[in-house]
This record gives structure tokens, C-alpha cells and sequence, in this order.
């Protein structure tokens, strides 16, 4: 059984312990397992920190509050804070999965703790789940950078390049199709001295160029 | 003022009557426009839908209630609903925007219906949104085909070459990048017949296929 820890962490008690269970067992381990759970608790945190996120930048475009909420709740935010309710410990891993290290891989700490809003959501409601959403994200919330926030992709990628004495990166239009009105733009993104390639798509050049930009920044800044 | 047959269709009385303008109200009009709303309100549909489809569907998969659900809040969908609720007449667009026949774009519906449902959110909370989307989709969830709903995209595309005669699309990966434990694919799929070649992105080659796919069924099926 889960430890009442975990519970006392979350700030929530489950009245159906097999919802719980369910969350923490991995598909390697046995059904039900955790990932149609999955899917209903990254609905419900993109709900909560769409929410939050409206709150408390009511000078953000949407496009920011994307970005903003997009940085929060990808895989490498939900692992740490998988990480930091220690939620490796109360998975159901299958064998293999346990000997290779499972309980510590970002996925599935990630995947799990998405799962454990899942059935928070069946199990007690959006309310409950808002609040431990709100307390888990309290301390990454008050992280965020104000300067940071309006910067779209290619100022951040230019700015990381410039960073590092590097030279600018070359947008390349490489295929538009559709007709006049709905047509869509493939971009390229080439960094010569990182050889960094990557695409871009959208519906005009501009939105291209930005995808393909934010997809080569993750890229340089984890070179 | 938005009329009161607009409140008695959505099922929904605003407190707030600011709330509802400015979810009327599209940026070619003035300021408070409703875009911000409306992507808060695309994070509360997104929710409530992957609730109702997780306690319709329990036996699919997270892929299959994902792709589903995006079926159901995608333009086409909204549109449709924004129109069935008469809502074009109730925009408030610019001069511009109105002269070119704005109130009947679905774009422009669509995003309104999201920017609806998102004021809806901030004036009554998330139960009373929850009521008011489940009426409004009721008839969209009454006809899903549970026949359709197993099939993933490169299924889909090849039923439909299939149907008109054409020959079966061919798959390329063109880039592979990232180290072993976090690689990314880019497969082109290439329907010589339509002249489509349509490129997916994803961590697996099986999963840039289905997305490559997916953009190529779509193109195929307005061809």
C-alpha cells in the first residue's frame, strides 16, 4: 500500500485506495494500469496552471501563457517534483523495469505524477485537485522570471547564440503547401557551428521560424 | 448586449456581464479582447472533455481518448457548435473584419466558443462549466463511432487511399537526431498520386510515422 506520506505530501487522502494504486502502477507491473490516468491528469494540470498562470499574468498574451504553462508542465517540471514527493518509491514497477533504474527515469515520474492528479480529479473533484495542484507548483510558480517571460524563441535563441559567441542562426523557407488560405510554411533552423538542424511548421513564415527556433534552442542549450 | 436567448442556450447566466463582453469581444473590436479567455478556455474543454470521455470509454486507451478528444474541440467542432448557438450575430468584430463576413469565419467562432467557456470558468467555477459543456456536446458525443475510434492515422490514410484507387503512401525517415536515450525521428510521407509529401516528428520511427500520417490524411481527405 501507498505510505500515508505520500499522502501527507499531496496534501490529499484518497477515499479509494484502488484509484491511488492504480496511479503508482506502471504498465510494465499490471492492469489497471496508469495510463489512461495519465491522460485525464495532464488535462486537468494544463486546466489548474492555465488558470493560475490567467491569474497571475494579466499582462501576458495567450501566446505567453502557452510558453509559460508549457515550461511547467513538460517532463522535466513533473519529474523534480515527482522527485521531490518522492513518488519513485511508491511505484509498481515490473521487474525489468525496476532493475533498469525505472523508478528513476524522468517519463515515468513524470507519467505517474500526471496519473495521481487523474484520480485526485475522480476521486475528490476539480476543487481538491486545484488545491494540491496550487500547493505542489507554489514553489515553482514563484520562480518564474518576469524578464524572461516575453522573449519568443528566436530572441531567446539569438540571445543564447550572442551568449556564447556564436553566430546567427539561418532561417531557410523549405516547403509551402495548401492553398492561399490555409496554407503552411516548413522552415529550417541551421546553427553551422552547433550543426544544428531543425524544422519549423505553421501557418505563415513567422510562426515557422519561431517553431523551428524553440526546437533549436532546447537543442543548443543542452549542448 | 449579448442577448439573453445567447445565456438561455448556453444553459449558463453570467454574473459577470464584463466577463461575457469581453469573450464577445475579438481584438479587431477593441481592448479587453477575448484571446487570453480563449486560452482558458480551450484548457477547460480540453479537461471536461477528457473526463467525459474517460468515464464513456473505459476501455480505450490514452492514444485513442487523445486523438478522440482532439476530434471534439478541434475548429471544425467549435465552429459548428459556435453556430448552433447563434453566436456570430453576438461578436463584437472590427469595422474590417465585419465587412469581410468575420462573424461566419470558423476560426474567429471557434476561438469565441473557447473564450465563452473560459469567462464561464472565471464567473462560476469549474462544476457549472462542466454542466454547461456536457449539454452543449451532448449531440457531438452521441454520434461517435466506436468503429472509427480504434484506428490510429496510418490506418486511416491508407483505408482512404484505398478507397479512391491510389496507391499506399510511402515513408522516409529523413533525420534522426539526439543521443540514444532521447532521440527524435523525422519521417516524410510521400503520397506520389496527390502530390503530398507531408513531414512527422516523434521519439520512435512508428511514432513520426503515424504523425507524418496524420497531416497527410488530413490533406488527402480535403484533396
Amino acid at each position: 500500500m501507498p505510505s500515508e506520506a505520500l499522502s501527507a505530501r499531496l496534501g490529499y487522502s484518497f477515499r479509494d485506495a484502488g484509484l491511488l494504486r492504480q496511479a503508482l502502477t506502471h504498465r510494465s507491473h499490471s492492469t489497471p494500469h496508469n495510463e489512461r490516468l495519465e491522460f485525464l491528469g495532464d488535462a486537468v494540470l494544463n486546466c489548474v496552471i492555465a488558470g493560475v498562470l490567467y491569474e497571475r499574468f494579466p499582462e501576458l498574451s495567450e501566446g505567453h501563457l502557452s510558453r509559460l504553462r508549457a515550461n511547467l508542465v513538460n517532463q522535466d517540471a513533473l519529474s523534480r517534483l515527482a522527485i521531490e514527493l518522492d513518488l519513485g518509491a511508491e511505484l509498481r514497477l515490473g521487474e525489468g523495469e525496476l532493475k533498469s533504474g525505472g523508478s528513476r527515469r524522468p517519463s515515468i515520474l513524470a507519467d505517474a505524477l500526471e496519473a495521481l492528479l487523474g484520480a485526485m480529479f475522480l476521486d475528490g473533484g476539480f476543487d481538491r485537485t486545484l488545491v494540491a495542484i496550487h500547493q505542489l507548483y507554489a514553489p515553482l510558480l514563484d520562480e518564474i522570471d518576469p524578464h524572461e517571460l516575453g522573449k519568443d524563441p528566436k530572441t531567446l535563441l539569438q540571445e543564447h547564440l550572442q551568449a556564447r559567441r556564436l553566430s546567427l542562426p539561418q532561417y531557410t523557407v523549405v516547403n509551402v503547401r495548401g492553398e492561399a488560405h490555409a496554407q503552411r510554411f516548413q522552415v529550417e533552423c541551421f546553427i553551422p557551428e552547433l550543426d544544428i538542424r531543425t524544422l519549423g511548421e505553421g501557418p505563415s513564415r513567422r510562426s515557422a521560424e519561431q517553431s523551428a527556433a524553440r526546437f533549436a534552442y532546447e537543442m543548443a542549450a543542452h549542448s
